[in-house]
């Protein structure tokens, strides 16, 4: 696998990570290295990953509580306090080894402590390896609101050592895969015809290295999310209101990232269809797929109710209008697309059928 | 008094500060205005700042608890929520109005909500028009640690509207002086001997301008503080450790920022004489200078012990080192200087002759 380079960071593969991770620490001079971990990854990544590194400095390791219920300014709050009682100054290095919620969080905490100190983002998860890592969003959840603070910044460089995932279960594999889904839905028709075929995900590194020059091809070329950028939330303006709503009813049985994505990306496809022109067999093709791989969810009236009044928080709303990204064809996106509300019920019937 | 450019904002003055505000008001097009105040600004600056604004837009007022001991994460929570129950969006503007405070923090809170809204601050206080809203550094407390976490993002402009000084009383007035005189120190001998002939602070109009200048010089070549702009922290790094100390123990008799930077400017020129070449004629002007304006303050060695402990947190330190900002002369400065420990309690007993 190539090394992928954008404008201000590198993304690096496997042995390849290693030797560049290695050779920047040589000559960056940190004063302190810094390893953020939840405590999964502290026991099933950590190990080789510390072996892999090779440096006469002292590291420091820092725990958080795994999941998405902890992606919240308190936990910033320990971990600012953490960084300031060893010592952490501006010239330190904060290595997130983690899933999206570690790299998300971890992101934040480096780009404010002390107005900004580096960071490098080794994600462990597929979905934050082809998604959360890769394009410099940070942030954590307020409430009930994912994302609702956080900056852009972009890392050091990231580092993708698909090892890491055999330490994850099947569930969270597929929840990575919705992500993947989505960058063939909203760039390239082929490549969601090749990702339809992939029964067990085993040899994912071609197609992991395909997602995120999709994602990054992007990312470049709107890096503030200005407008291009928006079609990355394809599947996300429902996806987040469902994945927000599940997790604070019960966060025992919330949803995974990519499971309510998945639900989002159904549903948005149905809009597509009655709105940017989307083809019924296409919509077909979209909805089969997807329940075919995650599990369909019972919506009652009082969910659908309350995931819609949570769409008002969306960070893509401006001026009182609800913004989507629809596709035109699966391979094709458009930004900023208006939806009359009455059509919501309509695709959540769909989905329901 | 003209405006002044910057390479991404204005500072725009008086009259032309409102013109300047409502033409960008007409032209933005931003969904939402929010103005955050503080419970002194909210009676004794907003009315007559509302009335000079011309908008038919609705304005939402977001108070917080006046004071330093209020610049927390705690206080972003309160004000992130508020503009997630007032539908802020990304297209949303928030006016900060207040003194270092209000500007710093609001700044902070926009910055980061929903990874940044656009902001503008309107200084009320001299010290904010002089120092804090110059220069895009934004950022709260952490605990006792001073500005510990934050970011640095510039402003859409600033507004310095110089009849809010009349709101404020003498000792704050002196805080806010105490940065213009470090701006003589730290650059231009000539306007140092200038301030030192201000009795009564009135008509300060040119020297507020001429600050102003100052400050942005030197930030428009350095913005991230890499080298040069590390010249503003002159007195900073034992005046924070002072200001730290006296807040955390207790906050009624808590030092002023501008009265503990007062302090720390005698102890640094101290140091000054020591290491970088300061003479004696030179160190006693700067002693006479600050002691005739701000209250002497009677240390006990625990006292000192206590703040001397603090300085391992300033934000300049690097690999262990404590980085200090010294004078080879009045109106010259240099950076990255170390000094001896043993110096530290020297610099306390010339302090106190």
């Amino acid at each position: 696998m190539e090394s992928i380079t954008t404008p201000s960071y590198d993304i690096h593969f496997n042995e390849v990570a290693y030797e560049a991770l290695n050779s920047h620490l040589k000559q960056a001079n940190y004063s302190k290295i810094f390893v953020l971990v939840d405590e999964n990854t502290h026991q099933h990544c950590l190990p080789a990953f510390l072996s892999g590194m090779e440096t006469t400095q002292d590291i420091e390791i820092i725990e958080m509580e795994a999941g998405e219920t902890n992606k919240t300014i308190e936990t910033c709050i320990q971990v600012w306090n953490v960084l300031s009682e060893l010592d952490g100054d501006r010239k330190s290095l904060l290595l997130n080894l983690g899933g999206g919620v570690v790299t998300d969080l971890g992101g934040f905490v480096a780009s404010t402590f002390k107005r900004g100190i580096a960071f490098i983002n080794v994600p462990t998860s597929l979905l934050a390896m082809v998604d959360a890592s890769i394009g410099g969003k940070t942030g954590v959840d307020l409430g009930p609101l994912k994302n609702q603070v956080g900056v852009i910044n972009q890392p050091q460089m990231v580092l993708v050592i698909v090892d890491f995932l055999t330490t994850l279960d099947k569930r969270q594999l597929q929840s990575g895969f919705a992500e993947m889904l989505k960058h063939g839905l909203i760039t390239d028709q082929h490549y969601w015809s090749t990702l339809k075929e992939v029964t067990t995900i085993e040899a994912m590194d071609p197609l992991i290295e395909r997602s995120i020059q999709i994602k990054n091809g992007i990312v470049i070329q709107d890096p503030f999310e200005k407008n291009y950028r928006k079609i990355l939330n394809f599947g996300h303006t429902l996806g987040h209101a469902i994945e927000s709503y599940f997790l604070e009813k019960d966060s025992n049985t919330a949803l995974l990232h990519g499971e309510a994505i998945a639900i989002g990306m159904v549903l948005e496809a149905f809009l597509s269809s009655k709105i940017s022109g989307l083809g019924n067999h296409q919509l077909e093709d979209i909805k089969n797929t997807l329940l075919e791989r995650y599990k369909k969810i019972a919506f009652t009236p009082e969910d659908i109710e309350a995931i819609l009044a949570l769409l008002k928080f969306d960070k893509k709303n401006s001026h009182g209008h609800i913004n989507f990204v629809l596709l035109q064809r699966i391979g094709e996106a458009v930004i900023d697309q208006q939806v009359p509300k009455k059509l919501f019920t309509d695709a959540f019937a769909y989905y329901s059928e």
